[in-house]
């Protein structure tokens, strides 16, 4: 099953490290990973998207707990959350293909950030299923580039991770 | 300096803890980093946001280059590059404040994904600055929660990493 996982850290040196290597070293691949500060400049959030047995995924985040500089570890699979996840495309923008790649920009709500005379580049934020769908749209219009952000979370309603 | 670095990886354990250990080993802090799948499912693709002097940057980008299943790294501050960043933003919405939040939200064009009795939960899009703008406008009302995606990056215009 996929987890995802909101690790809370001090922003130290080899954190980021140490928590990867505790991943891999079990046999957990990472599907994504972003890890940057937040509203307190000390403090670092980290979502990590993982997938495997629940029994052991529990073991790691007891591990991730007794880490050196590691605050909080919360599994948000267990409750319901929000996930967003943004990502850039790089698009060949051949002339034949403009208009599809513009229509389906507009169905979808995404946005050109970017554009030169053979290529556009497109921003769009969604949920897992929505950012597959846009992407199965435009992988037969030639996909140049895409990077993306990995999943970010958190838990619906008024709970919150301090 | 900020440098912006892709990394494009084979999506093998231990990669990403290789990497950030490349980093903390010298004394060089992450200021985000990102890693997801690229559209082949074999690759994986890194941006690390990162502070320091141009040539011991430059001797890392090196190192990274020889690592085991490091296919590419580009410092992309040497061009001109399109970034983004993804965030999400619990805020304490109690009645008093919510017109004031509404407002920005609209301003900036962000979006409330959920709401509880009393929060509001945002998504927003942008660069750095227009981040940092946004973030200083909601702190006098409350944030009770944030999570970034930290910041995504690609070259602009036809150019791109295979």
């Amino acid at each position: 099953m996929q987890h995802t996982i909101s690790v809370l850290v001090n922003n130290k040196f080899g954190v980021l490290s140490r928590i990867s290597g505790l991943f891999s070293g079990r046999g957990f691949n990472i599907e994504s990973l972003n890890v940057a500060e937040t509203n307190d400049a000390q403090v670092s959030r980290m979502t990590i998207v993982t997938r495997g047995d629940d029994a052991k995924i529990e073991q790691i985040t007891k591990q991730l707990n007794k880490l050196v500089d590691v605050i909080k570890v919360i599994d948000l699979t267990e409750e319901s959350f929000v996930d967003r996840e943004l990502i850039l495309v790089k698009m060949n923008a051949e002339p034949r293909v403009r208009e599809e790649i513009l229509r389906i920009v507009e169905i979808f709500r995404a946005r050109v950030v970017d554009i030169s005379p053979t290529t556009y580049t497109i921003e769009i934020t969604g949920d897992e299923s929505k950012i597959r769908g846009f992407l199965e749209l435009l992988k037969p219009l030639g996909i140049k580039e895409i990077v993306r952000s990995g999943r970010i979370a958190m838990s619906r309603g008024k709970k919150s991770i301090h």
